[in-house]
């Protein structure tokens, strides 16, 4: 099921070695002006291949918008775009094509589907997360208008935890870090990672800001439940946390965030209560596993059942939550816009106020 | 947006000291054995009123099936479930009326419907989650078909974390305590929280035996994804991590699962791969902040916005996370029924196995 | 698939001779003034046993309100209502439970799910559209706020046309004749079938007026698509034509409607182009089948196969037309309600309007 | 909302002088064996351009898969495929830019989304059918895995009906007649009509052969009401009847099949009872108005609100009931498709043979 969204909704589709990927979106509200070079530096901002920190394939990732749009404008038709792929490299992958790659999806897509892509994993990819980037960047386009601003940065690395959070700085940081006095330790983590073939995980912090009142729709489409369905889909992550992350060790008159007439006192609960956002900054974490593909021997078992040692070659990221940061923020930017409109059904007052 | 699942579809209603709560599910497999028995025992078990831990509301929860029932067995039409409410209190309520309880859902509910009903939390009540427990009895009832077991308990509390993990133990401890070395401490603890008028917080693990490889529907209705958007829709839960816990902090060489031809080699991944699952035990934790409703004076604001010192009346939850572990497993019942589901479409020898 | 619509979206329950059938309503727009003697009026007028031309099933059809509903105002949460059987009377039914009657659903219900609610037709009886007219009813109660109106009338019985096309008198005759001229022709032509043992089919004409320009969701959840779902989801429909019911048989320049600055100047597209409402009156007309229920003796097999001889016992409606248009009313203010909702969530202005 | 099923899915996109349509299909088996040739053939059987009776643009709608298929077999994840247009010709539009074409989407389209892509009539075009037909013709070769045939032809044009129905000969007719005998005579009446600037309705008849019983999914997505849903959504038809199209007319007796031992002794259902297929060849007709493209001078406004004499240019079909007629085809062939698919959902022993 490769849709996401009730009302904006996108599907995604294409595989990492494949012809193309892309994405089709359903549900833009006419007459949004597109900007196609802020788009595309979303993209950049995902892009493979830039510095040290990434894998070395280098994919342009240049979108082409197939529909939707006329005069630069959205029509109301579903806007689609593609992203043909370039620097692929299939015959890196020969030597997989009968092995499960530990802790990658082969195993399982194999045995679900009865057959696999096995060229860089296919659809399993992480490579798929560039059309969300691609969406996402239409979704902030939206966002824009009511001056709802979703930003990201990476808080831990290797067990290391920032101790400031300074988005302005992650933006422009080669690793999105939050925090620029760790920022050269978790350089030079990584870098170790890398030299010693293996590979680290981490933690993005994603933040909201100026987010209304009454975002998120009981008791299924919650704002929480459905940013944790988003963040949770992205490759890799296992986990996720609204608000304060100790929140389940406090007790209740600590936890509790109390109300002044300036507002909430504390924001321990990311901004959200009961499931719709209260006004305050929604504020969440997105915990990343380590890359499950390291240049260390290891054990598996092929097609057939047969043991081998496995060793892999290829390009591939020493630590996936710096990139995936940018597609935190773009499933964000989607969810937020998809709240937005659900919203704006939900009262006589407003019905009444379109048609009256 | 009341309903959960694509296939296994449930829709729940009421309110939490409305006439009624329940539940409609559609898409249920026609010829499944009722067990209503079964049915009542799972609500017993999250069922308010039975000791010192929990809240003094005292409801039987006695469960009706309107529909979709002929002669023991599902009919493959609508199966509809009612709870009436018997032991509502509303005029507990009439003081916060026009009140915005701090860190309850009260302020939100009011800001995005324009209207709230205050009795109890009206929809937003944990009440609600009786219907979940109701339509997660009958997910099981199917599960047992194929011997795929859910279990949980409670793994940590107020910040004291269990040692062992004895689901045995748990389902029978009056606090659902995973450890029964650590189970008396934990009372303790809540018997302190209780008397000085506050609450707690808490974590509860969940572990699925039994599951075939194959579940999970990437990109975006994965089983993690999925899981998680479950999980985090019920009433208190923060936060969910799937797998190993520590993954994030890990090397990628200690937390890939490498593979002999006897299975898995460990199951740092928490039985899932790419969204699917391997056939490896599915384990994930599930973070439930302290219960909002404590009895110590709070600050907050009216409806027309004026400070105003609360405190609070009526009978709660000294630390929602125990019974709320009996809706983690409900839920994640209903998750597995609807991935089973959906996975008999997946295939073409599927479906020429059906209709050949 | 028990469910209908996307935004305004319903469940519906319960089977002809079980407990109760009911209805959940979820995405009912907040601050709704529930009017509940207009919802048991409109029960009232699809209600079996008043007449000569329907059923002798006496129900009351009495429709409770089980949540949602606040202060007479509804909360924006779901919305569920309950009707208790009472009439039944399923020993009617012990001689058919091992037959198919011809030109029911016996024969598929029983082949697709392997069991079969024999009673009156379990959960394929007309029964279940009590359910659709309780739904219908609270969203004309939505529609009464934009003074939209549906209506509908018998415009056709046993092949016999109505010259007039009057909705006014339709609503107050018994069998809801759009004709003054030749309701009692139609009476006389349904008792004559009645006596003979024999039932007719019929046609209804439904009319809506003042819908605002720019209802439908082009491609496939267009205004037409979805009011033909609509119509031919209700028992014994079998046909829907939009507009000019002569159109395909009449050249362009005859049969497109040319605009004026006062509106266009024919209607035969029906007030539907592109799938999108024009501001003219929506028309289009259902086709209804005769009541398989006849009391003539006719060849069927049982389960086992055999070959006999099939007299019915029972009280059925020697047409179906006739209460069947209360029901087609019902669905098209459901369809209504639901392209309103989300025609709110169209246009980037919309957007800004609401939330700017 | 651009989508359509709901297991086999898929989402068009693209507008008539865009760039590009295509189609991105969700929800196809794994290991199904695509066959280019075969899908490129049915959309030559829908190209423009062919001969006397169709518009002269001529497109080659060379179709492109972009993804979900490896070493020529779909891999379960989503099958993109994409027809660059090639022949557009803007220039021919300029004229109606700000004028609303009679029975045309041009007025609906502009007041909904206040944007209008006025070349070719941008989404609301028939071009958009072309995606129809690809993803028709993947779901064909599923169907064929089952010996399910979907055939059509045309039975009625401008009045004159058909006395014959030969499925066989319609294939091979230049105009899908499935009367040999009045072939000539419709060919005739088409010609007629374009000579004098003007167009003609017709019906379309469908057969679809081979289906199991049990197909179709009580309430509201019951075989029947999806079909009408389906063919609805194509442009130009204005109605739809399953079955006998004199049901409405005809008595209980005359009208119900009765049952023996070999089957139903008549097929007046058109192969539907209680939405869900029986087992008998399931038949229905498709009601076309005559295309609103004419080239004689009408009456019109423009965005302004000024009357205006408006004569068009391009190239158009004289008659869309002939083209339609392949696109009501791949349409049935989806729903077929998706309702096999749900179909295997609905039994307990349907899930123990596949997970036992």
């Amino acid at each position: 099921m490769n849709d996401f969204g009730k009302i904006f909704r996108f599907t995604t589709f294409g595989e990492s070695h494949g012809q193309a990927i892309g994405v089709v979106i359903d549900g833009i509200p006419a007459g949004l002006d597109i900007d196609e070079e802020f788009i595309q530096s979303e993209l950049d901002r995902r892009r493979p291949g830039k510095n040290r920190f990434s894998t070395q394939r280098n994919e342009s990732d240049k979108v082409e918008i197939l529909s939707g749009v006329f005069q630069n404008k959205t029509t109301g038709s579903p806007l689609a775009m593609v992203i043909f792929n370039k620097n692929q490299n299939s015959k890196d992958y020969s030597n997989i094509k009968d092995i499960f790659r530990p802790s990658h999806a082969d195993f399982t897509y194999w045995h679900k589907y009865g057959i696999r892509d096995y060229r860089g994993g296919g659809r399993s990819s992480a490579r798929e997360t560039a059309s969300r980037v691609a969406v996402g960047a239409v979704a902030k386009l939206i966002l824009r208008e009511l001056n709802i601003i979703v930003e990201s940065g990476v808080i831990e690395i290797g067990g290391v935890r920032a101790k400031n959070e300074d988005f302005e700085f992650a933006r422009n940081s080669e690793i999105f870090a939050l925090d620029r006095d760790i920022e050269n330790s978790w350089k030079n983590l990584i870098l170790q990672a890398k030299e010693s073939h293996d590979s680290l995980g981490g933690v993005v912090k994603v933040r909201i800001k100026n987010v209304p009142v009454g975002l998120g729709e009981p008791i299924y489409y919650k704002l929480d439940n459905i940013l944790a369905s988003a963040m949770m889909s992205i490759n890799a992550v296992k986990g996720v946390y609204i608000g304060n992350t100790n929140s389940h060790t406090l007790k209740g008159s600590i936890n509790n965030d109390q109300i002044s007439k300036d507002g909430f006192i504390s924001n321990n609960s990311g901004g959200i209560l009961g499931g719709i956002s209260n006004g305050e900054d929604i504020e969440f974490e997105v915990y990343f596993k380590p890359t499950p593909s390291i240049f260390k021997t290891q054990k598996t078992i092929n097609k057939n059942g047969d043991e081998v040692e496995f060793l892999l070659k290829g390009r591939h990221d020493p630590i996936v939550a710096i990139r995936g940061s940018v597609v935190t923020e773009a499933m964000s930017a989607c969810v937020i816009v998809d709240m937005l409109l659900l919203n704006m059904t939900r009262r006589m007052d407003y019905l009444t106020t379109i048609f009256g």
